[in-house]
């Protein structure tokens, strides 16, 4: 089958692999109706991230379950399934609690930039549709598995409230959904961060209130005159570089949360200074496994419609376009039909 | 009027300071009922803060109003009345949010180990009681000034519900009151981490379940024993040191909070460690004049005593032997009869 093979830094191809095969018994193979670039395959792409040995890439994923391992009870062959990049057994205490990405079994989906994939742990990280979705509902089912949830989880954890004051940091297809889900929360005035004309249109058409173009002073200060020079409620912080994290705690009021899912590169926090902040912090990868179900109800029935991230579409052939044309900022993101 | 200057490290005395007097008309004069050594005073004392100037010393109080400025409305002379150590205007839309201690007025109390003291701010500060309170309820309204609306606002930033599961780290007294703020919070599991005996049967005394004596890889793996490997729901983390953070963030499940009230001296954070750790954290100064009321309610009721943190009672004249004792371990917190 063809998959998508990153062999050195900007050596992304799509060439024939074997198929993926039930290795465990709570496995599940599925044919993928379509995958997509994430922000984050970009860093061993830009070679900010070592590639020891060539890397089956892909962690997004969607589509019809074609083969399940004997263990596998939730979900059978024909069915439609959106499952979370960060494979749970959903049954661990970590997963009761509900931070999946975790699970004391975790481990990262791979491979799905790809017409097969397969999704271990089945039962705790796929979740079935009853009926099969319309095609154009794929995109936004495509986006629960990784960027609508991590998005969503960022507002969660920075506890978004109706009525909240809320600065999404980050106008990445992670940033977009943030704002998208502090929308969906009730928030009152939501600040995207964002000086790129296409993105800053798609946060106003997700629920931004206001767009800050300033960067580092001029937009911490740009901030705090919106928000009366309180700082805001609820901070999402969806870039992960100092620079970014340093602009989320200036924004923040004391006793704000920021919720943080850029994934840190060289950041660090000096105790003290964040401790006279006061100002709270809860990151991580996301547990999207808990938030799926009431994601993919949103997208089905139409309320949300998260799948205009994806301003490039490609078939998988061309997965090689699709990442120079995130990597050069020329798309938000690429979705890949398989 | 006596009072207490500490001049260099090591040498703190009581001797005749001039009377205080209303400066602002939002200021009121209080004679104090009793004072307190605070476990923060002693790093002026041991050196490891500057002092460029004689320091007057103290900031937990409570006492009789003599006199107030013409602006004062909430408190007259005559009530007796107890403040936070931070004092606030309650008013600003920090306070409004419950961050009392990040008020845009905010200033830190001083001088209150002495005979009278000036209040800023008294009407945002100052909480009265109806009657004036038994004798033997001083030390526990005392208690409330500071080092109990401190314990009980790690406990609260820690997120402690009714049936959580908590790590207290840290035997002085604010790990102490953190214990009976988790106790009274409805916490089912109460794991002090303590290696002195007095501070262990307090502890027990105040609810703890549990008691952890060993340190660091030792006394994490305790913890991670007594919590089915899971981690504790919430970490009260009442010390301020780079061990003692770092127990707590190894403690904590994914998805817990720390409540850190330790003033961070030398801590840092590595932003991708704290990411994948998947624990929040909340801290600062306390903002106790949101509790304050409540606390005292419950001092008055008699269902908390928190008094029983002061294991030493000397008269305002031994302070230097206060300061002593709790330098050398040999007192948990020293009040001051004035």
């Amino acid at each position: 089958m063809l998959g998508t093979v990153l062999h050195a830094p900007g050596d992304v191809r799509c060439e024939h692999v074997p198929e993926p095969e039930i290795l465990q018994p709570t496995d599940a193979i599925i044919r993928l109706a379509a995958s997509c670039i994430c922000g984050s395959d970009l860093w061993p792409y830009r070679g900010l991230n070592d590639i020891t040995a060539p890397m089956h890439m892909g962690h997004e994923y969607c589509g019809v379950v074609v083969e399940v391992g004997a263990a596998v009870t939730t979900v059978r062959p024909g069915q439609f399934v959106v499952g979370s990049f960060c494979l749970s057994d959903n049954t661990c205490p970590h997963c009761r609690h509900g931070f999946q990405s975790s699970c004391d079994q975790r481990e990262f989906m791979s491979g799905a930039q790809a017409v097969f994939a397969r999704v271990p742990l089945a039962d705790g990280t796929l979740v079935a549709t009853r009926d099969m979705p319309a095609d154009d509902l794929i995109p936004g089912l495509l986006a629960a598995s990784d960027v609508l949830g991590t998005g969503w989880y960022a507002a969660d954890a920075a506890r978004v409230q109706p009525g909240s004051s809320v600065v999404v940091v980050g106008d990445g297809a992670v940033g977009l959904m943030g704002v998208l889900a502090a929308k969906q929360m009730g928030a009152a005035r939501i600040i995207a961060m964002s000086r790129h004309k296409t993105r800053q249109d798609l946060a106003l058409h997700y629920g931004a209130t206001d767009i800050v173009a300033e960067r580092g002073e001029a937009g911490i200060a740009r901030v705090r005159e919106l928000t009366a020079r309180i700082g805001a409620d609820a901070v999402l912080e969806c870039v992960g570089t100092q620079d970014s994290m340093t602009q989320a705690l200036r924004v923040a009021r004391p006793g704000a949360m920021i919720g943080y899912v850029g994934v840190p590169h060289g950041v660090e926090f000096d105790g003290q200074q964040l401790f006279f902040s006061q100002v709270g912090m809860l990151g991580g990868p996301a547990p999207v496994r808990r938030f799926l179900p009431h994601l993919m109800d949103l997208v089905l029935s139409r309320r949300i419609d998260p799948g205009l991230v994806f301003d490039l579409e490609l078939p998988l052939t061309d997965v090689a376009e699709g990442y120079r044309a995130m990597d050069e900022r020329r798309a938000i993101k690429t979705l890949l039909r398989v």
